[in-house]
């Protein structure tokens, strides 16, 4: 079986990444952002289920690989300089985020009514993502 | 005017930049993805306009600049790992592309009845991008 022809337009980095990303295919929420190797992209392609490469394990794994929590890819989008991936995927088990929350972006700069001069601000809890999943929170 | 102190959890990488997803806060489509340095950050909080590294140009740059087609800040979210943005924005000009589309991510791959094995596939456009918006096209 050869390589699928759109993995030699795409851009890869220096370290042979590309950003990926993840977004439910339901809802628009974007679950995270995570990296790809061309191997991660063609794997993700061929089998229909979100792989990284772990830059902190230097390692490719399938997401889901050990909690279940798999993404079944709906849609690969490419942009304008093929150096970026958005991957729509249906979200297994509810959790995409390894800390157990739906979306790894669940903490939001604070916002007064003014964004200007607004520098006390920390990070705060989104509403919508504040919600653990049980269970399981490795990968 | 001291610093937001949200500035000092964020993870910058070897190039002290940090990926930004830049999502339109009504629909919830991603419009582009790019990169901002710690003023970047500052800059996008203190006017709420984005304002990016574009590392084509080694420049701190703000978005429609120069076309008119800033972006509003709506939201900032923030990952697990404080090493990605999600910014939410409302798009002045209808279109965040410099090649005038709505959104970067104008191009998919193509899926066949299943993933697997669709070896040959290549770039399309989206449906719902890929009519250009009329006008300047510079950033």
């Amino acid at each position: 079986m050869s390589e699928p022809k759109f993995l030699d337009e795409l851009k890869f980095d220096a370290n042979g990444l590309i950003p990926v990303v993840i977004q439910d295919a339901n809802t628009g929420e974007v679950l995270t952002v995570a990296y790809m190797n061309r191997d991660a992209v063609r794997l993700t392609f061929e089998t229909g289920k979100t792989w990284f490469w772990r830059r902190r394990h230097q390692k490719l794994m399938m997401k889901g690989e050990h909690s279940g929590r798999v993404q079944v890819v709906k849609e690969i989008l490419v942009d304008c300089d093929a150096d970026a991936l958005v991957v729509k995927v249906e979200q297994v088990g509810g959790a995409a985020c390894h800390e157990g929350y739906p979306s790894c972006f669940f903490r939001k700069v604070t916002r007064t009514a003014n964004w200007r001069f607004s520098s006390n601000e920390s990070l705060t809890r989104t509403r919508s993502t504040a919600k653990k999943v049980a269970g399981d929170e490795r990968l």
